[in-house]
């Protein structure tokens, strides 16, 4: 396999559904890999930057062939999350390799680090963190992104947890306004086990973020959606 | 307003959220017209058909003075529901004074009735009646809508009860495997005001509906959703 660039992998599973965002409840499977450039507050996935979890660096085949023990035949789109998978030139390779076999690969990244394979992507989420993670927003590169990615297959998702969140995303919408834009509750209760609870307090957060977008004129074009894996599983994990 | 057709409404409301199909999450508007030349058994708007309803005739300008008068610059979508609005030929009429003002519409239909102003439409959800809606789909005429409508505007969505819905469902997907397919959970307790029971009651149906669609080789390129304003407010409606 000369010149292949592993890819650090922290989990393989599906099929499930696609969560959240763009093409949610999309049958699809998921790549989750490992590293990030970014440091969120909140993440849900914290595991794949904080030295709780342990990647193993894979290359496109190893990945297709664990993905068709998982599932051959039965799903045609992969999901890449992580982490931030543009860390990760060796993507480029497995997208083409999955593009080969008709199968879709969709990628979350929060626009940071730019690998050209993103053009290749069929669905591309870029996701910019909000106030509340902690981090800033480095816009000249993300306007960046914004040039180089096709409108029809790229969509932004701002996650909000408080006011500043929510004054944020109105900036993000505001300079890119003919991208697809989602606005996404924020889970700030990532480590309960508590389902029921969870369930309440995430509906009851949605509803607050629905009222408040419906009184707002400068969010017109947009979508307002919940985490439907945490409505349905809570925080527990390959699912 | 010589030569427009009044149109029969019988509920306007918004802005709310899109709870379902291609663009569940979506801030819009409802106008939701009178009358269906079908019959379904568990209709969840079947005071638009039988009688407990009454509609009001409105013409283009009407109905954009009722939308304006609810949320003037909140909006630029608005969602025309039924009953069949393809039923309505003044419907065409009003699609053309959106657009006109920068607002998109989106139209559900069960695909029996052809309008040539549904190639103007945005979003075009076309839904089928599986067996246990009692009604029987006409496939020729379900073609002629394949064949004339857009693929990138266009999806189809399965309401989902039974196993016989669900076999349903595979039989119109293959039919027509490059239109976006969605398929979604049934609400088979139309008239209870219990919310709690209800959600607990959807969700374990989303969670069945999602494991047979995962284990299954003929439904790949899909999308399995609940209806998230059921999920939020019950059967109540207006929201």
């Amino acid at each position: 396999m000369t010149g292949q660039k592993p890819i650090p992998v922290m989990e393989i599973f599906g099929p499930t559904i696609q969560g959240e965002g763009m093409v949610i409840g999309r049958k699809t499977m998921f790549v989750r890999t490992g590293g990030c450039d970014y440091r969120c507050r909140w993440c849900d996935s914290a595991f794949t930057w904080d030295g709780t979890g342990k990647s193993k660096p894979m290359v496109a085949e190893d990945i297709i062939s664990k993905l068709d023990t998982l599932a051959a035949g039965r799903f045609d789109h992969v999901t890449l999350s992580g982490g931030n998978p543009a860390l990760h030139a060796g993507i480029g390779d497995l997208i083409h390799k999955l593009h080969a076999k008709n199968i879709q690969a969709a990628v979350e990244t929060q626009g940071t680090i730019w690998q050209d394979w993103l053009t290749h992507v069929d669905d591309v989420t870029i996701s910019p963190k909000p106030p509340s993670s902690g981090m800033e927003t480095d816009w000249k590169k993300l306007d960046t992104f914004m040039t180089k990615l096709s409108p029809q297959k790229t969509s932004l998702k701002v996650v909000i947890f408080n006011e500043e969140d929510y004054a944020f995303a109105k900036l993000v919408h505001m300079r890119y306004p003919h991208i697809s834009f989602f606005l996404q509750v924020g889970n700030d209760d990532i480590h309960t086990t508590d389902d029921t609870t969870l369930l309440t307090q995430l509906r009851y957060h949605y509803e607050q973020l629905i009222e408040k977008v419906m009184l707002d004129s400068t969010l017109t074009n947009v979508r307002v959606l919940p985490q439907l894996h945490t409505w349905m599983w809570g925080n527990k994990r390959g699912v």
